[in-house]
C-alpha cells in the first residue's frame, strides 16, 4: 500500500479520553474510531490487524478439527428464557422490540443458539464428538465503557462448542481447546497463561482464564514464575489424541496461575519464594466444561449406543478478537509507538523514501515495493512529501517491525537500510538482500486471506 | 473435510416454509438454519460460500484501490438527525435504547457514519481521491420477511462510500465501481447486468442496480438481449485510467436494460423487436452517485486548492453479500439440488466412496484426499457408511462442481470416475488424471482466506 492512497490519520496529540497505553496508540496511530461509548469503527490499519487475527483463530480452530460456522448478532428472547438467562441476565444485556413486539436481544453469547441449533439437527451418539465455532460481532452494554477496544461495548468474539457423548469425551474437548488457544496466542507473539478461573454467568465446574500479564490488565494474578518459561513452540500434535493434548493441559495449568478469584493463598505460598509472583493480567480468552446444563434446560439429547436418550455434554470456549489487538499493544510498545509481533503486523514492513521526488529514490522505492509484493508481502511506502523525521515518527508509531529506508546517499553506494523496530538496530545492505531478508523472516507467518 | 468430521444436516424432505428454489436448497442441504423471523445461522457449508464471496469482494475492490474497513453494527441515532434520516426511516429501522437511555439504531447503512469519519480526519482535497468500504451485517425490519436470505432481516452487505473534489472525479469512482462490480460477479459465475434504476432513500441523481435474471426475482426488468452478450472476462483495466473506466461503463450500460422503476416504453420500443426482452431480475448490488446530499448535510468539507472549502461529492455503492448465495443458487440448480459455479463452491469437488470399510477403497480415498490437499485443493470426503445411491444425491443436492467416485471395481483397473455435476457426463481415469484435471480447472478460481 502506498501511503498517499490509504487512510490512516495519525493525531499528533495524545487524546484526553484515552487512559491506558493501548487506547491511546489505536487512537494516535489512526486504527480506530469512537462513534459511541464503548462503539468503534476500526479504520483500515486497525481493520487489517483485525481482520489477521482472525484468520489466525480460523487457521488454528480448523486444525484442531472444529467446524466454523456463523450465528446472527440479533436473538429471539425465547431462547434465552427455556435456558432461564432471560431474566437472569442484567442490564448488560441490550433488549430490543421489533416492529411485531417480539422480544430480541443482540447476543452477549451464543449457548443457547448453538444448543437449539443442535437439537434440532443432531439425534444420535454417532455424530459425535462435535465442536462447532464461530467469529461474531456481540454486545454487552456496559455501565462504563472504557479502556478502547478492552473493554467496549460491540466486541467481536470467538465461541465455539463442544457436544460430546461423555465428561471424558468433553474434558477431551476441553483439553483440546487449550491447546489450540496456545498456538493461537503464541502466532499473535503473545504469551497467554492459563489461569485457573470462576465460571461466572456461563456456569460450570472447569475453567480456565488464558491471562497476558500486563499492568494495565483488570485482573491480579498469583502464579508461579515458572509457568513464563513455558512455550508451546513449533511442536506437532496430534489433536485426536487424549494422551496428547492431556499432557499439553497438565504441563500447562500444573503449575499455580490463578486469578484473584479463585486464588489459595495456601498452595500460593507452598511454591519457592522466589518464583512467587503477584502481578496483572488481561483475560484473552476462556475455556468452560459446564457438562448438561444446557442441554438438560433446553432437551439436546442424543441417542446412545445402548437406544437410550441422553444430555449431551457441553463446553463453550472464547477468544476476545477484538480485546486482543488492544492486549497485543499494552503486551508490545515503547514510547515511540506500537512493536507488532510478526505474525499479526499489519504490514510485513515500512518503505521510507527520504527524499520523494527524487527520480533515483522513488524509482529505488517503487522497484523495493513491486519486489517486495511479488514475493507476497505486503509493504506500507510512505511516499508522502514530508520530511524524514515525520515519516520515521509515523513508522515507530504504527510499528511496524521492519523498515527500509532508502535515500540519494545510500543509493550511491547502493544500499539502503534495514532497521528493527523493537531493537532499533540497522544494517545497510543492498535492497535484493533487504527483500530477501524480510521474506526469510515472514515465512514462517503466512496468514491466509490477508487483506 | 472428511464429511464424518463436518456438520452438514442435509434434509430429505422439502420444508414447506420455503417458498422459492433456493430458500428450499439452503434449507435442504443444511446450509443455513432460521432463527427468528428473516434471521438465519449460516450453518458450516453456507458459511463457507458467504466467506468465499466476502474474500472475492474483498479482493476485487482492493483491485480497485478501494480501502476496507470496518463500522460498528450499533449506531447513535445522533447522526442520523444530523441527516434528517432518522425520521424519514420508516419502521425498517430497528431503533434501539440502550441502557443509559440513548437512542440508538442497528445500522441498515452507514452514509451517515462514515460521513462523520470522514469530516473528522480529512480537510484537504490533498488527501482525496479516497473510497472506503466494509463489509458488514445490517439490519432491516421488514414487514414481511422471506424467501430465506434473499429478503432477510439481518443480512450481509458490502457499502462502499467514495469521497472526491469534483462531480467529474466522482463520476470517475462510480465508473470504477461499476467496473469492479463486473468483476466480482464474474468471478462468482453471475451474469448481473447494470440497469438504470431509481435511487430511493439515499438519494441521487446516477444511480445503476445490477441484476440476475431470474423468474423468482423480485424486479420486473426490461433490456435489449444484446446485454447478455456482454462479457468483462479476464481483460485487463487500469482502475487509475479514467477513460478505461468509461468506455466499460458505456460499453455495459448503453444499451437498453432498465428495471421497471425507470422504464421507458417508447425507448423499448425502439429496440428492434426480436431483441426486446421482459423478465424479472434479483437486484445483487448497486452504484450511486448522490453529490453532495450528506456532505452538505453534515458539513463534510475540505480545503480546495483555491483554499475555500468545500463539501466533497460522494457516492454509495453496495453490494448484497448473503443475498448473491440465493441469487447464485436461483440462476444455478436444477431438479437435484445446487450447481456451485466453480469460482464460489464450497468444496472443490467431492469423493464418494463407493464401499467404504473396503480397505483398498479406503486407502485410494485416503490417498486421494491427502494428494488434492497437498495442492491447496479442498475436497470433500464423504466417508460415510452408507449406500451410493444415498451419497450421490446427497453431493448432488449440495452441488460441487466434480465428484470424484471410489469403487473397488474401477480400482481394479487403476482408474476412478470423474464427473461434472453441471453435465452429468463422467470419464474414467487414474486418480492422478483426475487431481490434475481439478487443478487445471481451479487454477483460474483461486480465493484467498478459504476457511
Amino acid at each position: 500500500m502506498r501511503l498517499t492512497r490509504y487512510f490512516m490519520p495519525v493525531l499528533r496529540e495524545n487524546p484526553a479520553e484515552a487512559q491506558i497505553v493501548s487506547h491511546r496508540l489505536m487512537l494516535r496511530a489512526g486504527m480506530i474510531k469512537q462513534n459511541a461509548a464503548g462503539i468503534y469503527s476500526w479504520l483500515p490499519l486497525g481493520f487489517k490487524v483485525l481482520r489477521k487475527l482472525e484468520n489466525i483463530v480460523h487457521e488454528e480452530q480448523i486444525r484442531a478439527g472444529h467446524v466454523p460456522m456463523l450465528m446472527p448478532t440479533m436473538q429471539s428472547a425465547d431462547l434465552w428464557r427455556e435456558s432461564g438467562r432471560y431474566d437472569a441476565y442484567g442490564p448488560e444485556m441490550l433488549r430490543i422490540r421489533d416492529r411485531q413486539d417480539r422480544d430480541m436481544l443482540f447476543g452477549p453469547t451464543n449457548e443457547e443458539m448453538i444448543t437449539d441449533i443442535f437439537r434440532s439437527h443432531v439425534s444420535s451418539y454417532k455424530d459425535l464428538p462435535l465442536t462447532l465455532y464461530h467469529i461474531q460481532w456481540k454486545f454487552r452494554d456496559e455501565m462504563r465503557p472504557r479502556f478502547g477496544v478492552m473493554r467496549g461495548r460491540e466486541f467481536f468474539m470467538k465461541d465455539g462448542y463442544n457436544f460430546d457423548l461423555t465428561k471424558e469425551d468433553a474434558l477431551h474437548a476441553y483439553n483440546r481447546h487449550l491447546v489450540s488457544y496456545l498456538r493461537t496466542y503464541e502466532r499473535m507473539g503473545l504469551q497467554a497463561i492459563p489461569m485457573r478461573a470462576d465460571s461466572g454467568p456461563i456456569g460450570g465446574d472447569d475453567t480456565h482464564e488464558f491471562l497476558v500479564l500486563a499492568d494495565t490488565g483488570e485482573s491480579e494474578v498469583f502464579y508461579d514464575s515458572a509457568v513464563t518459561d513455558l512455550t508451546f513452540g513449533d511442536r506437532d500434535i496430534d489433536y485426536d489424541s487424549v494422551e496428547q493434548c492431556q499432557g499439553v493441559m497438565e504441563e500447562f495449568t500444573n503449575l499455580y496461575a490463578r486469578t484473584d478469584e479463585t486464588h489459595d493463598q495456601a498452595l500460593f505460598a507452598a511454591i519457592p519464594a522466589e518464583r512467587q509472583r503477584q502481578a496483572r493480567g488481561i483475560e484473552v480468552g476462556q475455556i468452560f466444561y459446564f457438562g448438561t446444563k444446557y442441554s438438560d434446560a433446553m432437551g439436546a439429547k442424543v441417542q446412545g449406543p445402548d437406544g437410550k436418550p441422553t444430555a449431551v455434554h457441553m463446553g463453550s470456549h472464547g477468544i476476545g478478537v477484538s480485546r486482543l489487538v488492544g492486549a497485543i499493544i499494552e503486551a508490545s510498545h515503547d514510547e515511540k509507538g506500537i512493536i507488532w509481533p510478526e505474525g499479526v503486523t499489519p504490514f510485513h514492513c515500512g518503505i521510507v523514501n527520504l527524499k520523494q521526488g527524487d527520480t533515483e529514490a522513488d524509482a529505488a522505492c517503487d522497484a523495493l515495493y513491486a519486489s517486495l509484493r511479488a514475493l507476497g508481502l505486503d509493504p506500507l511506502y510512505d511516499d508522502r512529501k514530508e520530511r524524514a523525521g515525520g515519516k520515521f515518527a509515523t513508522m515507530d508509531l504504527i510499528g511496524l517491525p521492519w523498515r527500509i529506508t532508502v535515500g540519494p546517499r545510500g543509493l550511491k553506494n547502493g544500499v539502503v537500510e534495514l532497521t528493527s523496530r523493537k531493537t532499533g538496530e540497522s544494517s545497510e545492505l543492498p535492497p535484493e538482500e533487504a527483500i530477501e531478508k524480510i521474506a526469510k523472516i515472514y515465512a514462517p507467518h503466512h496468514v491466509s486471506g490477508n487483506l
